[in-house]
């Protein structure tokens, strides 16, 4: 039996929708564990850390084994219980558009996102006296290393979408996948420049497995 | 016809010991253009731009494809170069460890020791009047999102590899993705509290392959 365990506003959202499209493909069963973070300070609770030593969302749980990390379990959930190939290509093309949105929306998209909230949350949170060299710093490492990439890489992500419904051909785990990373960004700071990511994030969120997942597990971002 | 864009102490190098690999196994061809990072700013050079927008090493050309991302290029050698899986497991505990750690790597292990280049770099660099805040905003952040994760995720490794020789039953893919953020560590910090990661560490270093990489592509990090 599969148990997620669920953090509200995190990544293991995807690994919810994911369930929910096995579920609505296959029939697959699955449990969910919903945990809540600190109301105040954001922070997940201390017993997923009783879970998995990581103590981060998503946590999967697959009879005897605990498994981490948003890219691996999607490509083990479609290994070993998207028999039909559903929602991973089987053609070459494809499967390396699936491969390198499933890697690069992790690895490359989603890392300047998350430094940027470190760097707003330090700017805002700071004794009101070192405020300013707080904002300045904030400033100096958007300009380094944050914005030039989250530019390039939502830039490569919308023109990749200019002529496309989904991300690898048929809807994928890519999209679940790269979903997050998007609405990350469009959470924050809009999505104005980017109507292709636009649309095709309303596609997603369109999908009967999309709506089963926030009916259950909760919006999102708030 | 394969062409690899290393840079050197780059991802790139991820790649080019693995096309040694192949080489060695297969007899696998390969073109190499070695770009120079700035002395002075160790930034990459504009010429990669030219290649793919993103700027960043490693690019792998493979004819009229221009492919980038660390995890994804790996999984794209091995599945059309790799024919007797000589570099990736078959056996299904191996592929979980393989893929876990090729996902995990890269996007979990990496993008603090990132954060903390950046931090250190804004730290150390700062006016000297704003160096004390700058420190003591980099310690907030080592403290809130860097130092923990660090802990626990090379402590995995470490765990991990008290029984093993390689990460996913013989050598892989994964090792050499894994490879790059180790040594990322080492360079930094050291790695006293990780014996096991060191010695694997050393059973990497001593494949040929890598030495091959190393006498092309000179050593990862300076």
């Amino acid at each position: 039996m599969l148990t997620l365990h669920h953090l509200n506003h995190s990544r293991s959202f995807r690994i919810l929708w994911l369930l929910e499209e096995l579920k609505l493909a296959y029939g697959l069963e699955y449990q969910l564990v919903c945990h809540q973070r600190d109301k105040r300070t954001f922070l997940a609770p201390r017993a997923l850390k009783d879970i998995h030593p990581m103590g981060k969302a998503p946590i999967l749980v697959d009879d005897d084994k605990v498994l981490i990390e948003s890219g691996f379990i999607i490509e083990y959930l479609l290994k070993y219980y998207d028999l039909n190939h559903q929602l991973q290509p089987t053609d070459d093309v494809q499967w390396q558009a699936y491969s390198f949105w499933l890697h690069f929306g992790e690895s490359s998209m989603m890392p300047p996102l998350v430094m940027r909230l470190v760097m707003n949350a330090v700017a805002t949170k700071s004794p009101i006296v070192i405020r300013p060299v707080a904002k300045a710093i904030r400033q100096k490492v958007e300009k380094m290393v944050i914005s030039d990439t989250v530019r390039q890489s939502f830039g490569l992500l919308e023109n990749h979408l200019q002529d496309k419904h989904w991300l690898a051909g048929s809807f994928s785990g890519a999209d679940i996948q790269v979903y997050f990373t998007a609405k990350a960004l469009q959470s924050r700071s809009g999505l104005d420049d980017y109507p292709n990511i636009q649309n095709w994030l309303m596609r997603c969120q369109a999908r009967p497995a999309f709506e089963h997942a926030v009916a259950t597990g909760g919006q999102l971002f708030a």
